[in-house]
């Protein structure tokens, strides 16, 4: 299994699909065959495994998997009919397949008469894709959300100026990172100011192989038709029309805006509790159409403005954080985070680190928040 | 003078005196004994190294002392009498005396016939006793800025409540630092909410051995008779009174107290810019008090609240930065660094890291704050 696990790092996290790797032991325990999933449209890790051995070549063998085989007809055949017809006599798997279409493999493969047996390195498997999972079983993406900051939490200057907080190494990771993801989530005044690209480039500034869908809160016709995006992103650009004002409110209370910063007109609502439950049910319903398909999103970064991302997180809708520190003070109103409605210590945003690290002068400080 | 710079480290920074040591040396070059400086009111550093010989043992030899003898009666003689007196030949040195009355040794030992080196491994004497140094040739205390806060800036939730943020381990850390500066600095507003007890204490709650002398920015008739500070040091409260409203309209322009928040009323300038520039010398005169006999402060912790820690920023009067983030987020108006005059990106205020450590949870980010 562990080394199933090393298999399935090999494939990408983006595309809707979990990494999944296989082995196929012979009755005595040497390895027959190996194979991972390298995303979507293409074969499932089993179905690659099996693909190296000549027709028979399975029979009475063991396949040890990290998700329990799926059980539908996709783009691709279900692995559980494929194993079965292969001859093959166990399956061990390390996690249970979330739920959805693809479910309930191990109890084809039970009916069939092949031994199974489900749990094997539960933790380490569910670790190596616990994004897709979660995603999974709540049906929407796993949001990141990156916070580009001074060590004082600021984002920009008091005049706008942002350019840049962090330092080269910094961005050139935020970079790697947006190529690891299957959406960019911007609010629209970040796309009217800035006018960014949104791309996954290399230090050379050349394309990664893989971009990100970009994917602007607002209406089409509020994405100008000269914006960057459009031209960097010819496979289109995606909005979801989140009102302005409904969503501004979303930071409880009266300082969200000026502390947020920014981000054009500031409109308060005559009843902000009730606001904020109506932007965070938009922002759940944006959520669950990025996760459908024809999107099929399972992880979306969450790039700002302060505004965007203040909305999220005080609609409880970010899982992880990736704060990039620079040793820098700029004080003033552009806080990165503005009101998320936490009125008393206790009720602060608990984050759990997984990873700090020094990105030449800065450091990328990334946590998962924890559920409330 | 490796060895020097070794043996000076163990002196204690706080006092008003710099840590020095001293290595004796014969002819042959073999240490004939070695002193340190065990703080003010001890023998220097070279007195210490020439007790331990008998009389006429250091004649003909080489003294190699961290910093230039002192030519001057304080609590004890100059020291460079002294190594004439007991017939050193030849004295190496790496730093001048930054100046004030006990300047001037070498200049005396040259005179009376002893050969002198200055300048060896000055750059690791200056980093030994940096801070020192620059409060010599300032004449005001190095200021260390604690910044106690949430990852994304705040030092308190909307309610005001703010215990704990840190971690215990984080908290622990700040005690100890307590331990290693000559004076602690707060707002009035902190002493009249917090009620602190300003000690430096050790895990067990036990007091160190070092206790820095609080100052507080405020009247003496405005610390409270049964105020904690004036129990738990009966060595005395040292107060500066610098008018509130002139001290807060230091953050330029009128968000700073919304922003650093929760320290009392509100009061606004009709002329901000020169309200600040009068702040800034009135803090400049506080910091030139606490470095004057008697007090003799070398180093000056400013432990907040955030409008004291945002006045000093602003001002310019901050040259260290410890800051302590705890991965949570908090949101709201209560950052800990309010307006600090910073209008564009350019302007940012620059720091340098010395050091960034894990504390339990939390993170210790140690820097310098960069001349402007």
């Amino acid at each position: 299994m562990r080394r199933a696990i090393v298999l399935a790092r090999r494939g990408p996290r983006t595309g809707g699909n979990p990494r999944v790797g296989c082995v196929l032991l012979a009755p005595d325990g040497t390895t027959l065959s190996e194979g991972w999933h390298r995303g979507a449209g293409t074969p499932h890790a089993e179905i690659d495994a099996l693909s190296h051995l000549p027709a028979g070549g399975a029979r009475g063998a063991t396949a040890v998997v990290t998700l329990e085989p799926c059980n539908h007809w996709g783009r691709t055949g279900p692995c559980s009919h494929a194993l079965v017809d292969a001859g093959v006599a166990r399956v061990v798997y390390a996690i249970d397949d979330p739920g959805g279409v693809s479910a309930h493999g191990a109890r084809y493969l039970v009916a069939h008469g092949v031994a199974v047996t489900a749990g094997v390195l539960a933790a380490e498997a569910e670790a190596l894709d616990h994004e897709w999972l979660v995603a999974m079983r709540r049906g929407r993406p796993w949001t990141i959300a990156k916070l580009a900051m001074s060590l004082d939490g600021r984002g920009a200057a008091a005049d706008g100026s942002s350019q840049w907080i962090t330092s080269p190494a910094s961005r050139a990771h935020a970079h790697r990172m947006r190529a690891d993801v299957d959406g960019i989530l911007v609010g629209l005044g970040t796309v009217l100011q800035d006018d960014p690209s949104l791309t996954a480039r290399d230090e050379h500034g050349a394309l990664l192989p893989h971009q990100p869908v970009p994917v602007v809160l607002g209406h089409p016709a509020q994405v100008p038709a000269d914006a960057r995006i459009r031209r960097t992103h010819p496979g289109g650009v995606l909005t979801a029309d989140v009102p302005r004002g409904l969503f501004a409110s979303a930071g409880r209370g009266g300082t969200a805006q000026r502390e947020a910063g920014g981000s054009g007109a500031t409109r308060h609502e005559a009843d902000p509790a009730g606001a904020a439950d109506a932007g965070q049910r938009r922002l759940r319903a944006v959520l669950a159409r990025l996760f459908a398909p024809p999107h099929d999103m399972r992880l979306v970064l969450v790039e700002g403005g302060p505004r965007t991302t203040t909305a999220f997180l005080t609609a409880g809708l970010v899982d992880e954080v990736h704060a990039y520190l620079a040793p820098r003070l700029i004080g003033g109103p552009r806080t990165v985070v503005g009101d998320i409605g936490v009125t008393s210590i206790d009720a602060a945003r608990e984050l759990t680190t997984l990873e700090i690290t020094r990105l030449g002068p800065d450091i990328l400080w990334r946590a998962r928040v924890e559920e409330q």
